[in-house]
C-alpha cells in the first residue's frame, strides 16, 4: 500500500454498510464459509483459498498477523488462532482509517458482535441500521392481519429511534420487482393474513416488503436495499435494481434517500438510477474485497455515469475481521489508481481529486445519515 | 489531445445522430440539467459538475473559451455567458473535425437550432433525420383509425423526401420488446382507434412504435433506435436491444440498415446484433461524453465481436454545445488509446490502423446513409 | 508471443469443449462464415476481415502458415489453399500445447473430422461429448410417445459409454429457463406426444430438455450447456445462465458437475453461479478468439469471484483449424498478462501462479472429466 496517493491513504471513512464480527475463534472450514458467498468449499472444486480473494488474505491480511506476505493458509489460520477472535478483530478493524460503521444487525445477530462490543473492538464510532423484515417477523406472531400495519409501524418506530437507516431485504425474498405505487391498507391486510396462514414465518410477499419501505420512508430514514450478489439463496436475475424503476419513480418527491448497495454485477444499471433519480445512492461493497486484486471495475464503471455525489463507501463485511480491513484497503487501492491515472492525465486537478474523495469516502454518507446529529 | 495518433486527430467524422443547439445562453441550473440524463442537480447530491462529465466540461472545455484548464464551474459559466450561445456553439462545433451531422430534430425543436442554423453555425453539412412517432403524433389528430395508416405514410414519405434517415423512440415509450412481424391493418386500425380513444396525444403502443418502423423501412430509408440509457422516463430493463431480436430477424432480408444507437450499458449485447444480423450498426453515442476521462469501456467491448465495418460515430449531444466537443474529444482519445495499445503489441499493422479508423469515423456511415448522394 | 511467463507458454492445456474441423479446402465467403457466429459477410457491412479476429488471424496465423505478420486475406487464403486443409490442421492443432481435446460432434459431424481423425492431426488425445437433443432427435422417429423416455435413456447410455460428458443446447431451443425440478414420466410421454405430433424433427420443448438433462445427470457424467453468445439463432435475452438458477439448486445435491460454456457477455452471472452452486463450472470459450487482441476482460472478470477450482479452458473452435490456435495464443497472452500485472504488484507468488495456472489449464478439467481413468 506504499503506492497510494497520501490523500487517499489518509482519507477518513464511513463505512455505510457492514455487519458485525464473529467473536469465537473460527476453524477452516468455517473460515471458508464465511470468505465468500459459497456456503462451503465444494467437494468438486478446490479449497476457497484459490480465488482472488482467498490470495488477498493471504497477501495483505498475513503482515497484520505479523506473517511474511503469501504466507500458506494453514501458517495463516494457526496463528490466527494464536491471537485469539478478539486481538484479530482489534488489529484489522483499527487499521481500515474507519471514523463510523453502520451495522446490520439483522443476519445471525447471535454469532456476531452488538453495536456496542464493534464499537470497542474498533475504536469507533458504530450505528444501527434495521433491517425492515426482522421487525415484521417479530411483530408477525402476536399480531392480526388487520393489525399488522400498526404493529409494524409502532415497532419499528420505537427501533429506529437510535437507528440512522433502515433497510429491505426484498432482493432475497421476491425480488426486487415491488410495484410503483404504495399498498393499500386492504391489500396489506391482505397480505398479512395470506402470511399468517401460511405460518407467519419467513416473509417473503411483494406487497409486504413494498408495504414495509413505505412504512420506512414515513419515519424520513435513509432506505438501503439489498442489490444483486448474494448467496445461493438468491435469485440473482430478479435483483437488477432496474427492476426498482417504477418504485424510484413513485418516491423521488419524498426526499428521502435510497441505497442501492453491493450492486454487483448490475453496477451499471444502479449507476443509471443514481444519475437520473435524485433520491438514489450507489456503493459498491462486497465485490470489492471478493475481487482481491482485481479491483478495478466497479469504482471506474459507477463513476462513468453516477456523479460523485451519489457514490459512498461500504465494506458488506460480515463475520470475518478480514473483509473489513480487505474492503477498505481494496477501496483505498482502487480509487488511488484510479485518480493517479487522471492525474497523469491531467484530466483532473489535484483539489478537485481531494474534494472528490471526501465527498465519496464520508461526506456523502455524512449528510444522507446525519452523522453529524447523532 | 497531444498524445493522439496523427490520423486520429485527423480523421474526418460523420456524427450520425446528434440534436441542435440551444441558441440562449443558460442559467447555472440548466447548464447542469442539460449535462447529462438527470433533470435538475440533486437536493440530496452535489453539483452535477462532481462527476466525471463536468471535470470533462472544465478539463477540455475551459481552454477552447480562453480559459485555463481545470477552470472552476463558475468561472467557466461566466465566461461561457460573456462569449454568448452563438459564439460558444461556434468554437465548439468548427473544432470538431466533423463533416456532416445527422440531426433529430425530434426532441423540443423550438429550443433548439433548426437544421440550416445548425449548418451555418458548425461551417459543415447538417442532415435531417425524422422521428417517426413525432410524424404519427402530428396525423393522428386530423386522422380516424381506418385513415391513421394512410395518413402516417403519406406524411412521412413527404418529411422524408430531403431526409437521410429515421428514428423510433419505441425504447423511451413501449420498450424495445416488439414483435418479430408486420402488424396487420386491422391490428393498426384498432390501434389507433384505441389511441384516439385516449386523446392520440403520446404515442406509447407496441402494435403502433412495430407499424411505424415498417412503414419507415418500406422507403428504404435506415432506421435509428433508441436504445439503452436515456432520461428518468426510460424503463431501462425494457431497453435491452436483445428484445429486438425477433424484429431483427423478421427484416433481416430487406436489405434495410437499422442502426442501434447509445447502447449502454447494453453495448456487448448490441455487439452481439452487429455481428450475427446483417443490417444492424451500432455506435456508443450519449455515454462517451458522459462518461468523461472514463473512456475506454464502450469501444473495446463493442470491437470484442462487432466487425469494424459495423460500427459507427456519434455523439447523441443535445442543446449544449460543449457535448459535440467532448463527443467527438474523447471519441478519438479512445480510439487512439486502443488503436496505440494494439499497434504497440504489433497486433495490426498502421495501413490497417488507418483503414478502420476511416469506416468507423466516416465511411460506414457514408455508406448506410448513402450521403454521396444528398 | 515472446512475452508469456514461461509457465503459462509451457502449461498443458485440457481443451474442454470444442468440434471438429474441416477437412476441405475452403473458399473466401465458407471462411469468413466460420470465422464468426455471422452466417456470412454483410452486404451492407464490409470483409468480416474488418474486425478483431480478422486482424488476429493476419497477424497470429500468418506466420505459422510461413507469411508475414498482417500478410493480406488473399495472400493468407491462397497460401492455406496451397498448403492443404490437412496440412494446415496439422500445424495449427499440434501448436496449441493442448495433451486432450474434448469434442462435440453434434453439429454438422458431415462436414468436420471424427473423433480419432481429430486426434491423427493434432497429435493428441481426443475425447467424445455426445450432445443430447442430437440422441432425442435420433431415437424419436422410431418411438411412440410412452416409450420415449426408455428408448432415449438406452440410446443415450450406449453412446455415453465411451464419452466423457454429455451436452444440452437448451439454450439454442427453448432458452435457459428450466424448471427447477425434473419433469414426471407423464409430462415426458405429453411432451414426446407433442413433438411427435408436430413432426418429431427439431426438438424445441422446454420439458424435454429438462427430461434430457436430468437423465444425462442419473448417468453421473458432467453435463455441459451452451450458454450466452452464439449465432443468429439464438434468442441472446432467453441465454443468460441466471435462469438456470432453479434447475441449479435442484441438482447441487448430486454430486455431478454442471459445465457453463462460453457465457459470453453474460461471464459475470456464470461467476456468480460457480461461486455458490458446489457443482457450477465456467468457461470463457468462443469469446476468447472471436475479441482477438481485446483479450482480457473476460478472465478477471470470471475471477472476480469465481475461485481458481472452478474455471476451465476451452476454445469452442469449430470448423476452422485457426480457432484452435487463437483460442489457445490467446487464452495464454490473457492469463499471462493478468498474472504478470499481479505478480508486478506482489499481490500473489509465483509458486501459486504456477498452481492457479496448472488448475485453470488442466488439473480442473482432468478432475471433472476423470480423464486419467479413459
Amino acid at each position: 500500500m506504499t503506492d497510494l496517493l497520501p490523500f487517499v491513504a489518509d482519507l477518513p471513512l464511513v463505512d455505510h454498510h457492514c455487519h458485525g464480527v464473529v467473536t469465537r475463534d473460527v476453524p477452516r472450514a468455517d473460515f471458508e464459509a464465511m470468505l465468500t458467498e459459497a456456503d462451503a468449499p465444494s467437494p468438486l472444486g478446490t479449497s476457497l483459498f484459490d480465488s482472488l480473494i482467498g490470495l488477498a488474505v493471504r497477501a495483505r491480511c498475513a503482515p497484520v498477523l505479523d506473517l511474511p506476505k503469501h504466507a500458506s493458509a494453514e501458517a495463516y489460520l494457526q496463528r490466527r488462532a494464536e491471537l485469539g477472535a478478539a486481538e484479530v478483530a482489534r488489529r484489522f478493524l483499527r487499521g481500515t482509517g474507519t471514523t463510523d460503521f453502520l451495522l446490520d444487525g439483522g443476519f445471525l445477530p447471535d454469532a456476531l458482535t452488538t453495536t456496542p462490543e464493534f464499537a470497542g473492538l474498533a475504536g469507533a464510532r458504530a450505528h444501527d441500521v434495521v433491517r425492515l423484515e426482522q421487525v415484521a417477523e417479530a411483530v408477525i406472531g402476536g399480531s392480526t392481519a388487520a393489525g399488522f400495519a400498526a404493529a409494524f409501524a409502532g415497532e419499528l418506530e420505537k427501533r429506529a429511534a437510535t437507528a440512522v437507516g433502515l433497510k429491505s431485504i426484498a432482493a432475497y425474498r421476491a425480488g426486487l420487482e415491488l410495484a410503483g405505487e404504495r399498498p393499500s391498507p386492504s391489500e396489506v391486510e391482505a397480505a398479512a393474513g395470506r402470511w399468517l396462514a401460511a405460518g407467519g414465518t419467513r416473509l417473503a410477499d411483494e406487497v409486504l416488503h413494498r408495504h414495509l419501505v413505505f412504512t420506512g420512508l414515513d419515519l424520513g430514514l435513509p432506505v438501503q436495499f439489498h442489490v444483486g450478489y448474494g448467496d445461493a439463496d438468491v435469485d440473482l436475475h430478479r435483483c437488477d435494481p432496474l427492476l426498482l424503476t417504477g418504485l424510484l419513480r413513485a418516491t423521488r418527491e419524498r426526499g428521502v434517500p435510497i441505497l442501492l448497495l453491493h450492486n454487483y454485477p448490475f453496477h451499471r444499471n444502479a449507476a443509471y438510477l443514481a444519475q437520473v433519480f435524485e433520491h438514489v445512492f450507489v456503493d459498491a461493497g462486497l465485490i470489492t474485497h471478493n475481487a482481491g486484486f482485481r479491483r478495478r471495475p466497479c469504482w471506474p464503471s459507477f463513476l462513468e455515469i453516477a456523479p460523485f455525489g451519489k457514490v459512498l463507501f461500504s465494506t458488506d463485511a460480515f463475520g470475518l475481521a478480514e473483509l473489513y480491513h480487505l474492503g477498505t484497503a481494496l477501496f483505498r487501492q482502487g480509487l488511488s489508481d484510479f485518480l493517479r491515472a487522471a492525474l497523469d492525465a491531467d484530466a483532473l486537478s489535484e483539489v478537485d481529486a481531494v474534494r472528490m474523495c471526501a465527498l465519496v469516502g464520508h461526506e456523502n454518507a455524512q449528510r444522507i445519515y446525519r452523522l453529524e446529529h447523532v
